[in-house]
């Protein structure tokens, strides 16, 4: 495990930090601060049984109450809630924070997040930096969380006018020594660039995997599937209220990729009523020549 | 490497062997013979320059300059040819089979297939045991095939009424002798579940690939992807030419995929335009259960 470059892992970097929200990515956060030693209290808050399972599971050192209580006295707060309960979570624990807290995210949508964290934090805004860590899998909750996951992860960092530069370098120390390579990146690039390489990717395989799921060879199609369907639908084993979540919240950059993946589907669909093998090979090639020029994971 | 229980590898179960066809397949079945000691002799032909390239790769023993002479002599073939390719290459070899030559083939689609080789082969389509090993790939060409590429893998056989029964079990311990597991199936259940688990998705990742290398953000993507594109699109870099010949052939079963799947996008996609959260958590549930279901590779 790498620290990161001239990082005294002696020290940690805060004394206390807050991980609201402790499936597979927040029970991430906590478990790499606590392992690479970035905090000196990793304290967790979630709703459910996730946290006291999470404390079990030894991704946390104590475990709070509610939001609120998790943030008092803490310098660093991620929130790795699902979408929907971002706006609730940020009204709640904005009392509650200290004068020089700051303030991290995960969520797959950065547009959302920020106009929630702008309209609940007041002038504390200027220490929230919103984050997008780019990793996940199709597990979640804390039994899936890991931490490794962070390690050479491209995390994207969506600052504001707003944000206060002390602010910004504390919250890209944190993700570096996460593991994570930090870059930044405009919210609404964001959520465009991401509702083509992953949003709408989920949907369009959940599509997929409904189709075979709901006509009758669902049977026969687990026991012939081979590693290509394997590979293709792994996504598609992903939490359904997550991913609905996602979707709906960067819904019309979604909308729009559905559109053109429909253009596609049809000329397809069409060429091949037609038998037409040219209009095929055609756009089969152009899909195959984009693919393989996807680089090879990091690491 | 196993080469199955009770083989004694001293004697080779078969004298020559001729593979027609070089890529990802036929590569891999020669390289295997070989490697496995099954055969005392593989001769490979393959137009253009796949057979000297084959050679030189170690994949062959001796290479024929054309499909005719290559079955010479022969105690089985094994045609691995693109699928539009077979009905010439079935003639060109009838005349030249040996009265006991077994055959055996490697199209991922077996109607089409099984009728090219009972038009041309008259009473020696007795002895043409049609095959469908589920291995594969992206990449293709003889540089892909790998000696290992049958080991535990499922290969279906779909013998006809005319079928020998010993030239059956002959077949079946060829596959078997590669590292097979060896299934029977009825050919058009073959190729309606095959259209489901493998020729259809084919098309639909095409499709996703197309839309993204035709969109305004190619190189984001390229840049941006994650884990999750890569494993979905993995199948998006197969050969083009190669599996619109094989949507074609299948096409019936293959557009009654692409229906199913249009029904469940639509049902998504209006899901997502009147924000109907029910919906889609029920849809994208669906899929995610089915999936869940799908067993881990055998090996």
């Amino acid at each position: 495990m790498n620290a990161g470059a001239g990082f005294d892992r002696s020290v940690p970097r805060f004394q206390r930090i807050a991980v609201l929200g402790l499936g597979l990515i927040g029970g991430s956060v906590a478990a790499a601060a606590r392992a690479r030693g970035v905090a000196g209290e990793v304290v967790g808050y979630a709703p459910g049984a996730d946290a006291a399972l999470a404390l079990e599971l030894g991704l946390l050192d104590r475990m709070a109450e509610s939001a609120a209580q998790a943030v008092d006295g803490v310098d660093l707060v991620v929130l790795a809630a699902p979408i929907p309960a971002m706006p609730g979570l940020f009204d709640e624990i904005a009392a509650n924070l200290g004068d020089q807290a700051l303030l991290t995210d995960v969520a797959s949508t950065k547009r959302s997040t920020i106009a929630a964290a702008r309209s609940a934090l007041g002038s504390r805004f200027a220490r929230f930096v919103a984050a997008h860590p780019i990793a996940g899998g199709e597990r979640h909750g804390p039994r899936a969380a890991r931490p490794d996951l962070f390690e050479s992860c491209l995390t994207l960092l969506c600052p504001q006018a707003e944000t206060d530069s002390q602010a910004l370098e504390g919250v890209q120390d944190f993700w570096t020594s996460l593991g994570a390579r930090v870059s930044q990146m405009d919210a609404q690039d964001h959520d465009q660039v991401f509702a083509e390489v992953s949003h709408w990717p989920h949907a369009a395989v959940f599509a997929l995997c409904a189709a075979i799921a709901r006509g009758s060879r669902a049977e026969d199609a687990l026991r012939f599937a081979g590693a290509g369907l394997r590979d293709t639908t792994r996504i598609g084993a992903s939490s359904a209220s997550l991913w609905a979540d996602i979707v709906l919240d960067n819904r019309d950059a979604v909308l729009e990729c559905a559109r053109l993946f429909e253009d596609q589907l049809r000329s397809i669909i069409a060429a091949l009523e037609q038998q037409d093998r040219q209009a095929l090979v055609e756009t089969f090639g152009v899909a195959a020549e984009w693919r393989a020029r996807l680089p090879a994971p990091p690491r």
